[in-house]
């Protein structure tokens, strides 16, 4: 029909590539979780997921409560209660336990701003008076120090972790603050935020110190967006602008305990990404949940008018896209370090891609989106949220990876050294148990994705049913999204000012749609023109009732790496959407790598009941299956011998829920 | 032309598979390698290469007197020295620092069998002479428990190499003997033998152990075979019988040194192939080069009549070549207990494939050839030598790989941990230096793998310019082989009776051969019917002045893989006679994973007098190379594109003598 329009990739990528800073549009804001109600589809089953299993399981499991037994204990707020002196013990768990405890409050934060839930407050709330209670009176909180070494606060940044429980604390309590008005763990934070200003920043007489792990940074951001306090931008600031800088403090404080830099892991620095001053930093190096981290509260100061570092973000984010990142959105190419390697180092098998990286990589675009407004970064946000982020956890939420690796071969995989960091299932709950309550977090905030404002535009980044409210010159706008994508491509957005007003909507044009039409009441528009930057720009006056329906084409389309992918040569992806596909063995049998993807094969698209709890759009396609004819020798100058199969491909981030099995993303093409 | 005959390479491989066992040929037995001269070629320059450089240069570094200060010292002759208490001085390097003397001690042992030299006889005689001085009176020899741990001799057999360092004493010992008729090293190895017979064995007080490393078996079967003393055969079987019987050894030490078997790297007894008795071990399990030792032993002790000992090694055999070898003749897929892993798991990365598993595996070939003569042990036996065991030295003969990969990217090697076993380039020495002085003992004594005789059969194994002589019925017959194989697949040997004789001359037909040709005193012969398991069996009245000529096509002929072996899968490797190619990054730029082998391209064959210090055949053929359009996104729906480059392929041994590169075997191919 004539009046499709079509934008084919290499359109949307070379818009995406002129960025709107040469554009008149401002930076934008996200809106909170709080102001965005999920309704519907997706992320709505993803959210009651957290609600009704992840949050109260990891409550058991925080506390201790739960029955099972093969799962490794937590300790976490056991940990509280012995250094509240309410019970006795030994501390137990990893030297950051308390940031479990910090990233569960504030999942549940964000769950009582979706589902209000007294109950579910004043368990919370129990948890906060103990975490006040073990405080100290000059705003020291963290329960490693106080049980297990009160002499040693602050003597070893790089390693212990203290900066980095408290940020998690501290965005727990903006959240908590935000979802509920009340102030007390705001108000302990803010005491520890003041203990900390005291040790460290520029004065004299205070330490040159910053975290090993980096995390406060972005925290103290948050923080003063609610009490705009000098204080707290500024030593967010300071713990940016002192990393990497001479002399090292690294090396100050090892030195201050007797001790060499090369008693530590990341000899060189760059495992904490203090390896040079973080403006001059121009690849993502070392740990890559702290690069994440670190990259994100970069942006949040970029966006305060620092073009420095805005510079810095897009070198350092240009170098993670386009050089480090799996198309699954997961980063993190090896296990040692749990580390960046080198461009182009993306190898399928041995693929580190912590849950918690591809969270981090999310947190990062969101605030790129707010430094400047280009569908790359939403492209990206979108791929690690509905890839590598969820792939951490089970369809019953009960089970969570922290490695997800995009090609599993169990019976070498488990028999492998080198391999020993890969899951071939998903696991009950780890001594390192990071992942689980960060998971919870990211998707019960998912709202905050979504959109941005200034005032005068609305930006929609990510499409699912919601609802929320912007205001334009004192205008309320409601704005209600129905639609089933990512399983479907229409997406229809009600637009309902209370009296007309002029505004900028601007709706995502995926860098992976490659045919796109969008109507307004009902009105075909000319994309074209208002593409900028990889968003449909509709300029108009709104009224009452107006509707968009923006429909995005979902055709399996496969993806092919660039070469110096050395782990993809030769192979192809599969995606719908923006949803990654992989086949298991489950489905194909044994030997995924024996199976060969003939040029250009047609592929279906059903939606299969059977394979999953809910309603899946798999797809499916003819293949040809190598077979090797003799149980001789497995070197002949005789090609093996092909059949055709139909394969069955499923999205990626439900692998491995019907048991254990072998895994591929990048299938072998015929070419 | 008509009188060519062509045998398909099926055909030999099922000729292969129907072994010599039904038929009425006896069981062979190796020449020595006093008995074979290396006159020209190939094996010739590799011999000299030893000759005049390795065997010097380990001699300079055993004794410390080298001058390069970057290489790691030995101290191995000094541990003698301070053993001996001609020095004082503590014990320097391995636990097994002792086996690189003796070692070194067969090389030289077999130098001086191919051209004696009184110097180095005089040398190695006043080395033998501090070995004696450094025998404790009870026959003991161990400088490292002599200096280190008197008191704990014997308490750890699993991991301490006494039994292993004896063995290869031992060996040096038997070839020493062999090659100048002096006694005394193999006096003074008889009466460590007679200790450790006192020490070991079946008898009530005797202990039940056997070594941790295994090697001194395959010495005591050699040992036996100068002595004929029941004492030596029957010490070296009860190793093997021993070998993981219950109630286990290696818990009983562990439990008497008051450890767990926890406290030790293979925790289920298989990194020493003593997880079952041998004779119920049916794949090839641990650290892969005590399994080829072990392995060796068992076919020495199955040649003497013990039919279920056979039916293990054969067993065993068809594990290794048909499911856990790489094609070039390297064992091992793992780093990590230097091991082998599961079937079909030959990662070309991650490969471990240690020079000296290379060396063991054509040790067991041999002895697998003297067990029954089939052409299948043969070529495996010459794809080792040719390609996984000469890979380990550099063409100066001084510098060495320990670890032998099939596919090197540096840039991420050099980078990632789970590769800090991958050496991107051959180093000087190492502090284990196992791999340098067997290679020199492997070469130097290469005639050994070349004939085999009994009463009335000489078979040829492997071709290269030599000489021989064989007695038939009393009758000397000289055998002497003119050729300039590998390069050249037309060998001419020269029968030459003193008068004639009846016997049967078995020339082995590579099972890669395509095209054969024989000619019997300029008549052609009709190989089908004489074929028999891989060997051309000529049986005739052999008169003075006889001469054969062989002619092997020597068509470069593409490899393909079963697809289980996921890391071949798509590719193809490339193979010229008995040489497997490669492509180094020097001969063909940057990311060889970007080029792709067209379907059905012409090769052609060049001899190179630019790249190698000796004129090489260097193989080239068109390849595509993929090119990525972009410097943005490295996903894209788009396909990359192709140019047409030329590819040049060198022999697999040589990579890495022109500098850190990218290597690979396997090569993507069009299909």
């Amino acid at each position: 029909m004539n009046t499709t329009f079509q934008i084919r990739e290499e359109v949307c990528r070379r818009q995406h590539q002129s960025s709107l800073r040469q554009s008149t549009m401002g930076t934008m804001k996200s809106l909170s979780a709080a102001d965005v109600k999920i309704t519907d589809g997706f992320w709505r089953q993803q959210m009651d997921l957290m609600e009704d299993v992840v949050i109260p399981f990891q409550e058991d499991k925080l506390h201790d409560r739960d029955e099972d037994s093969t799962s490794e204990p937590s300790g976490a707020i056991r940990n509280f209660r012995i250094a509240a002196g309410l019970e006795a013990g030994e501390y137990h768990g990893m030297v950051f336990q308390d940031s479990d405890v910090a990233k569960w409050l504030e999942a549940v934060a964000y769950s009582l701003m979706d589902r209000p839930d007294d109950q579910l407050q004043s368990r919370a709330d129990e948890v906060i008076d103990l975490i006040g209670q073990a405080q100290h009176p000059d705003g020291y909180l963290n329960t490693y120090f106080t049980i297990k070494e009160p002499n040693k606060r602050w003597t070893n940044l790089r390693r212990d972790h203290e900066l980095y429980c408290a940020g998690h604390m501290l965005e727990a309590a903006v959240a908590y603050y935000e979802a509920t008005g009340r102030r007390k763990l705001l108000d302990i934070m803010i005491r520890m935020v003041d203990h900390i200003d005291q040790m460290f920043g520029p004065e004299e007489h205070k330490r040159k110190g910053y975290p090993g792990h980096e995390e406060i940074e972005l925290a103290l951001f948050r923080l003063y967006n609610i009490t705009n306090d000098p204080k707290h931008f500024g030593l967010a600031k300071y713990f940016l602008d002192q990393r990497g800088q001479e002399p090292h403090y690294y090396e100050i404080e090892a030195a201050e305990r007797g001790e060499t830099q090369s008693d530590y892991v990341g000899v060189n620095h760059s495992y904490s990404q203090a390896h040079l001053p973080v403006r001059q930093q121009n690849t993502a190096e070392g740990h890559s949940v702290r690069a994440m981290y670190l990259f994100s509260a970069m942006a949040d100061l970029a966006a305060h008018d620092d073009a420095k570092m805005a510079a810095a973000c897009r070198t350092l984010w240009d170098n993670v896209v386009n050089r480090r990142m799996y198309v699954t959105g997961g980063v993190g190419s090896i296990a040692h370090g749990e580390a960046f390697t080198v461009d182009y180092d993306l190898p399928s098998d041995l693929a580190y891609t912590e849950t918690c990286a591809a969270i981090g990589l999310a947190f990062w675009a969101r605030r790129m989106l707010n430094l400047e407004l280009n569908g790359e970064y939403a492209d990206v946000m979108e791929r690690a949220l509905y890839n590598g982020v969820i792939s951490g956890i089970s369809q019953d939420g009960r089970k969570f990876f922290y490695v997800n690796p995009l090609a599993v071969w169990p019976d070498a995989a488990e028999h492998r050294h080198d391999h020993r960091h890969v899951k071939t299932e998903r696991q009950g709950w780890f001594g390192c148990a990071c992942c689980p309550p960060n998971l919870a977090r990211a998707v019960a905030s998912i709202g905050h994705y979504m959109y941005a404002s200034n005032d005068e535009q609305l930006a929609i980044h990510l499409y699912g049913s919601s609802k929320t409210q912007v205001e334009f010159a004192g205008t309320p706008v409601a704005v209600t999204q129905t639609t089933q994508y990512p399983w479907d491509g229409s997406i229809t957005i009600a637009i309902d000012p209370t009296q007309a007003v002029q505004f900028q909507l601007l709706l995502r044009c995926p860098g992976w749609a490659q045919q796109v039409k969008l109507l307004v009441n009902g009105e075909e528009q000319e994309l074209q023109t208002i593409l900028q930057s990889g968003y449909l720009v509709l300029e108009r006056t709104w009224a009452p009732g107006d509707q968009v329906q923006l429909m995005l084409g979902m055709e399996p389309h496969w993806i092919y790496a660039d070469p110096q992918i050395r782990a993809a040569s030769g192979r192809v992806a599969l995606q719908r959407g923006p949803i990654v596909y992989c086949l298991e063995e489950v489905d194909n049998g044994s030997n995924l790598d024996a199976l060969v993807v003939p040029a250009g094969v047609e592929c279906s698209v059903q939606t299969d009941n059977q394979r999953f709890p809910m309603p899946i759009p798999i797809i499916q396609f003819n293949v040809l299956r190598e077979q090797w004819p003799t149980d001789g020798s497995p070197y002949s100058s005789q090609a093996p011998q092909t059949v055709i199969e139909e394969a069955t491909a499923v999205p990626y981030f439900l692998w491995n829920n019907r048991g254990r099995g072998e895994l591929t993303v990048w299938l072998r093409q015929q070419r």
